[in-house]
């Protein structure tokens, strides 16, 4: 397979995946939450079907862009897990039409009465609570808001109150697992006590709660009904460091050809940027910033993680390796090494497909 | 043109890019060097046109696929500029059976004869040297390891030796324009030692210089023969900031849909996040990180840069600007405003397409 790779491609693990989905879907029907997994990672309608396979029905994205790829191939129950951005109506009104189950979040009573007005037919909606993550969502201390957007949801006959949707993206600068623990502890109180405020407005509201580290990692998922997380499907270094999961869950790997050697600086150039990467970042143990860290490709897929061999810096198209005097040996012009991105979600937009290590190229959207 | 965008659109301002390219070539054509512009900002067919129009070329490209595709829009003149990847040699072999005339960047010898081996036909070949950027390139001190690329260009039969590239990166980092302009005098200084000490091996070797700052301001270009600057086609805040370009110059602009408004936090969310912009960034003056500014988009283009009103963080979709009070009560959900982006070409590489304040839409590879 390697033989053939000339430019940076997106390597898949399909095994290291299904494994990762497997304990994910195992996990919710353990701790009887449902399992509405973010496909926001992978935006890919081949990569999709592992998850029905797994008896996934409900699906959340991020766009409603996103939402119509995956209405384009079948997917009937969809959540746009983003404040609803009013200027798209038209498109969920098509959806609609489609019968597809639509779910779209909203932060204000005056999206409510918009939709209200505009909808040719029935959505469900979830109020978009923030718990402290401080990005979009309204404060689970604002009650008096919240049940404002709810008593206007209750009101229009073209939406349903599903429930309360919550992403505690805190979750990614946690110091520990047990912080994340806590941390969830605290967003699974609130946004119950948000609920039980609710209780004379709206009835068997859900509460559906997002983030990789928090649904990999917490045990004690009483109070939540539904879970959506999404980078869980590759992981990444990020979640690595994090102790979310090992290295040798991380499904994706970048294999980038080596153009060039650096013997006075201990540098490899390789074909592997910013326009490959982004440019996400992690500090190492003397907090300096690294893009990536380095593997070497096999028959089988990749090795572990080698020692002293990250990826110092990237430009537009390429990427700086810095390595040891011994690695450095062993690395030559012409050959490809593979690269663990520090944000699979991110790397995956960028390289727009997948190449499995069985020769199958997966779609992206 | 604004009532028709829904979803996160790439603006392009033709007249400004139109005055950019004019400003560019002129300066070319008075301080007599050849522009070979690089078109890894742009990406595009349609916009590569303008070019060809005021009489370009040749132009200069970041990887063998980005010149794939301006072969196909019939570019004779291309220029790889990036170590060679011996890997997609057979890509070049293409390229010279359809006429192509190609230039490209090597940085070893024993790549120069793993061309000899392999080429169907006649290349050009530069050596890329390293004034100090530390990125890829031979540092112009190893004049040992030059001249024994040179001479192995110079055995083979395929390969013409056609000069000495070098991009100094290191001018984005300028403290201020006397800055660059020290560091380019340093640089056409170190570069042309290098041509002299080649001068009993290659004859009427060129020298091309690269980045958009010093091309931009360096009005001092004797020794140099050719500059290939890509980014001045739009600029962006980087440029802005380095006093580069002025903030009018700046020809595109990411429109962006306001989703959600947090009163308490004086924050406006966007849908506009890290799948639009990348995460390059900047730092204000109070030293804190920013992902973009933002300007009202008006009926015949944008607005001169809001203060106060920065993007201050981004995550996959999400875009959270931090905006004034006064500020506050003018912006509604539903509206849509405008964005410049830290970084061109990475957000252009992510839109994936432009369009026109005339409402044309422009390609991009």
């Amino acid at each position: 397979m390697i033989e053939k790779i000339t430019r940076p491609t997106l390597l898949l693990d399909t095994k290291k995946m299904e494994a990762n989905i497997d304990f994910m879907v195992e996990k919710a029907d353990r701790l009887n939450v449902k399992l509405v997994p973010h496909f926001k990672t992978h935006q890919s309608k081949q990569i999709a079907t592992f998850f029905n396979e797994r008896g996934v029905d409900a699906i959340t994205v991020s766009s409603v862009q996103m939402a119509q790829y995956f209405v384009e191939s079948g997917w009937k129950d969809i959540t746009v897990a983003f404040p609803f951005n009013r200027l798209e109506v038209e498109v969920i009104n098509g959806f609609i039409q489609q019968g597809v189950n639509v779910k779209l979040l909203v932060t204000d009573a005056e999206t409510v009465s918009f939709l209200s007005d505009k909808l040719v037919g029935h959505v469900s909606l979830l109020i978009e609570l923030d718990a402290g993550y401080n990005r979009s969502g309204v404060s689970t201390e604002q009650t008096d808001k919240i049940k404002a957007i709810a008593r206007e949801i209750i009101k229009s006959e073209n939406t349903e109150f599903y429930g309360l949707y919550c992403h505690p993206g805190n979750t990614y600068h946690s110091d520990s697992i047990e912080d994340t623990k806590r941390l969830w502890a605290d967003v699974i109180k609130k946004t119950n006590t948000v609920r039980e405020a609710l209780s004379g407005i709206g009835s068997a509201l859900i509460i559906r709660i997002g983030d990789t580290p928090g649904c990999a990692i917490v045990e004690d998922m009483e109070g939540i009904d539904e879970i959506g997380p999404g980078n869980f499907v590759f992981y990444d270094l990020v979640m690595n460091y994090l102790n979310v999961c090992a290295e040798s869950d991380i499904a994706v790997a970048v294999a980038c050809p080596i153009v060039a050697k650096n013997d006075m600086r201990r540098e490899i150039v390789i074909h592997g940027g910013a326009v490959h990467f982004s440019k996400d970042h992690l500090f190492d143990k003397d907090e300096k910033k690294f893009f990536g860290e380095m593997v070497i490709i096999n028959e089988t897929g990749w090795s572990n993680i080698i020692p002293d061999a990250k990826l110092v810096s990237v430009s537009q198209e390429h990427g700086v390796l810095k390595v040891s005097d011994e690695l450095l040996e062993t690395l030559h012009v012409g050959d490809v090494v593979g690269i663990l991105p520090i944000h699979s979600c991110l790397t995956a937009n960028l390289m727009g497909e997948y190449l499995s290590l069985q020769g199958q190229h997966f779609d992206h959207m």
